[in-house]
């Protein structure tokens, strides 16, 4: 007999109250007396439990009562609805056929367990109920981000993750090598000699997938990415992960105000399919990890992102520097405390603040006409801060050069990109989406080693 | 005036036919006379490219004349239709604006050139027809994909890039390290001191997510992979990347037999999906790159794949030896000549062979009973031989420490996954699609440098 899925027999109901049918899941509770007991069970499929009794007609009744927590096991019986109960239906067993039982030392016994020690059990943490809906938002929330781009024509470019530049210069890389490390190949002067490496020379993991995103856009008009980029950084907190996910969407033909439009019709996209497809999940985050919850991203969904430029967004800011640790002024970078300010005093709703110094920005952002700004825009949202980061592209070959020269980067290194202003340059723009800062976003979650499978951090790479 | 792409308007004609707009995009190709002259653009929308008469009323026209292949224009115009000629509809040109010239160096003049001399031109080669419609169809399939599973309710994991074990022992691995190379930190005895490293410990680039993957299919039932996967191989072929992507479903209560439907299903449901959604790009492979294509697609679509055990198979190429450079006998691993002398030539469709050798296959297979062969099955299509890798899963956990054992693998490396076989443990089962594989079989394509964006290869990591 084929399984029937639990999320099945939630969604369709009246298909399968009274008949027999068979289920396969794993035992969260189980509860024994003498002539029958109860079992929770949960079958990975759907947030909600189903629970199953069984009598001692069974022959295994004895096996079964004595069954830990987290034993899989097949139940066949008829599902009767249970007008009286919180739940909504239950199945009465005919049989339980024992799949895999599960020893007495299971780390998941029924009780609350902190996030801290669920890291410790990666492998074990997503059968419970946080980070079952957790990691099914987070496959939902990636599904919706492809549907959103795929419906909208744009195409879906795997820019490379071994990469033999450094890309926008954002940051601390991951050397990517083959050499013997105790046997380093020498040059003549003492140095390393990577042309013995693997790729002839020096190699690194991605920090953006953006410079090869744009020659795409020039090709295709509207690209996205959608892949792992890495920072080494040695900082240890609760939003900065070694390894994490970025949406990087590019369109030519286009300026930083459709790139704004672009963003905000992405997240309203996200959060509305989110709640219409997890709504257990969503219910359960916001009755257990972030009160709220669904009635700011309701409202996100539903309201206008407010705009501000920097200079603006620095003359409200001066204002209230009493309440902040780093005070503010033009010129300075904003530190998420500002972000947040702005976003969930000042705002109440999402926020683009645009226009940025070109001084704290990257190479390739277009030059306001005022040559001190740029049309860079930042996505500040409430409870988060920055989650979005986006920019017009310099599309004009001397301006960008001129720039390049500016901060020191070498223009020979760049000759690709140089090109795509020398054949057909159009204004450009895009952003990048932090995937794990959207997640946590949706679920409230406050720790991106919580909505990380396997999260790599600072001297922590385990499974 | 928003613009109109090329897709809406061939895709949508009625609405457009008549009206006055805009469009945007790249030239392919212009012939300029005395009084007219006509303009083919593509604006990357869309395959076919939209041809654009102006004439020497406006005020550039001479300088719209002297375009070179590559510019960037914004035409505004009148769309006619044309029933007379090769295309559906011209637009009648008013205005064109010159968004960015292009310099008479431009790589891509109008001609054929070699697939060899396009990959020296990466950032460029996307403008050319066959790589529009390459990396239009590999897009298409990736979202096929996630479309799938998705609908089936399959949870996407993302399993970790950077590990710090060796999986699989799948292969050669690309170290991943932050150590000064030049100044590497050492123990007493002179080796390296990799508790020095960013993760405290040896890491390195993933080359599988499954074993990963099965600790999240044993709290999902349904799971899913998708992300890039690397080898550090030294193997310059034409199938051969050291990075590549990879799908890895996962399935919980059940066996190699629904694993095999699995697969044909996903197979069947990628090819139906690029025909309905890509139909220009897949007539033009058909034409240029691999007559026969869609009929031999269209053929996999609709009929059942066969099956046969490996031990059947020897039997069968056996009879053949003499056609073959590696002759075969039970025991040895299936080479390509083989595979695809019997998805080809035995039986002209794609094949499931199944029961391998233990020897020949991974430790976490399943045992058969008859203690020689593991539940194990390569999917082989015509064109290409192996397309899909997968088995059940060995869930007995002193089976799996006792194949551990035999094959000198040190259990305590492994206790994360023999954990999924001491608490609930069910069958489960699995298979890994190589992502580039399965688009060089839906294009035709034989190089698998001409289906990845930026291809990483042995001494080749470009751009």
């Amino acid at each position: 007999m084929e399984l029937v899925s639990i999320r099945d027999m939630y969604r369709n109901k009246e298909k399968y109250i009274d008949t027999t049918l068979e289920i396969g899941g794993w035992v969260r509770s189980i509860r024994a007396s003498k002539n029958f007991g109860f079992i929770v069970v949960n079958d990975g499929t759907f947030f909600e439990p189903l629970q199953v009794v069984y009598h001692d007609e069974m022959d295994n009744f004895a096996e079964v009562s004595k069954l830990n927590v987290g034993a899989a096991i097949i139940v066949k019986g008829k599902l009767v609805a249970t007008p009286d109960a919180k739940q909504p239906f239950e199945i009465q067993a005919e049989e339980v056929y024992i799949e895999g039982p599960s020893s007495s030392d299971y780390p998941l016994q029924k009780k609350r367990h902190s996030f801290e020690y669920l890291r410790t059990i990666a492998h074990l943490r997503p059968r419970t109920n946080t980070f079952q809906a957790v990691f099914r938002v987070r496959s939902l929330i990636a599904y919706a981000i492809h549907k959103f781009f795929q419906e909208r024509d744009f195409v879906y470019v795997h820019t490379p993750i071994i990469t033999g530049s450094d890309a926008e210069g954002a940051g601390e890389m991951f050397r990517v090598t083959t050499l013997d490390m105790d046997n380093l190949p020498k040059n003549e002067d003492g140095t390393v000699n990577y042309e013995e490496d693997f790729f002839n020379k020096e190699t690194s993991l991605t920090v953006s997938g953006q410079l090869n995103g744009e020659t795409y856009a020039m090709a295709f008009k509207n690209i996205y990415t959608f892949g792992p980029t890495f920072r080494a950084e040695n900082s240890n907190t609760t939003r900065h992960a070694a390894e994490f996910w970025m949406i990087e969407p590019e369109i030519a033909f286009a300026d930083l105000k459709d790139d704004m439009i672009l963003a905000e019709s992405m997240i309203k996209y996200i959060i509305r399919y989110v709640m219409e497809n997890a709504p257990e999940e969503m219910a359960f985050f916001n009755q257990f990890v972030d009160k709220g919850l669904i009635e700011r991203l309701t409202s996100v969904a539903n309201s206008d992102f407010g705009h501000v430029t920097y200079t603006e967004a620095i003359e409200i800011l001066e204002k209230h520097n009493d309440k902040f640790d780093y005070k503010v002024s033009w010129g300075c970078d904003l530190q998420t405390e500002h972000e947040r300010y702005l976003t969930e005093q000042i705002f109440k709703c999402p926020v683009f603040v645009t226009d940025y110094p070109k001084d704290i920005k990257a190479f390739y952002m277009k030059m306001n006409e005022d040559n001190k700004t740029v049309a860079a825009m930042d996505c500040l949202v409430p409870g988060i801060g920055e989650i979005i980061g986006g920019s017009q592209r310099e599309d004009d070959y001397d301006k960008l050069v001129k720039r390049m020269e500016e901060m020191g980067l070498n223009a020979e290194d760049y000759d690709f990109y140089l090109d795509l202003r020398k054949y057909g340059s159009t204004r450009h723009a895009g952003f990048g989406l932090g995937f794990e800062r959207c997640v946590m976003y949706l679920t409230g979650m406050s720790n991106i080693r919580d909505v990380i499978p396997f999260p790599r951090t600072v001297n922590n790479c385990e499974l």
